[in-house]
């Protein structure tokens, strides 16, 4: 997951999705690595980069290729399951942002960034 | 480095940086915290949020209110060192996205988000 996304051509859309995790586990790590997985399916996807630190304190971000799909990715029933035990179980606080990237330039020995 | 940066208005500009760092440390926690204490004196910051994992993996967003800001915070000279020494010791690879943030949400349990 925690791979970065090589490049891609603007404009399309990331979602920075920022959060600090409860202590404990329950279905979270299961569930995370399953939400991966599922939005790599989706219309419109384009990548996703996730860190977490040993505190619990994460970003993820999502590519998509419009916000049609971030939409759709949104309203996913397992997703809005998944959303729901966020807010109620594992989330001590998170921020989401919806964003339009504009230009993108990457490390100049990544052979993918023509480097 | 690693808390939420809360509630902001949109239209603003985000900096996604997301990097693999090389092992060994040479100097780079010490610039690592400089660059945030840096930026958080330069015209137009709004704010930052950084997560880098045990394995190296880090993201860190930057939020700044134009385009013109995020310009000039590259040029910073002493930015300008830190980001060669990036590329010569530090990172085995990074990648950075402008965007222009253009709705967002918290936790809505979060009074500083009005829940």
């Amino acid at each position: 997951v925690s791979r970065i996304v090589r490049h891609l051509t603007p404009p399309y859309y990331a979602v920075i999705f920022t959060s600090e995790r409860k202590l404990g586990n329950d279905g979270y790590g299961q569930m995370a690595a399953r939400m991966v997985e599922l939005a790599a399916t989706q219309p419109g996807f384009l990548g996703v980069e996730s860190v977490r630190d040993a505190e619990g304190a994460g970003i993820t971000v999502s590519y998509w290729d419009s916000t049609e799909a971030i939409a759709a990715w949104k309203r996913n029933s397992e997703h809005v399951e998944a959303q729901r035990r966020g807010r109620n179980e594992w989330y001590a606080a998170f921020h989401l942002r919806v964003c339009r990237v504009e230009r993108e330039y990457g490390s100049p020995r990544d052979p993918e960034n023509g480097g």
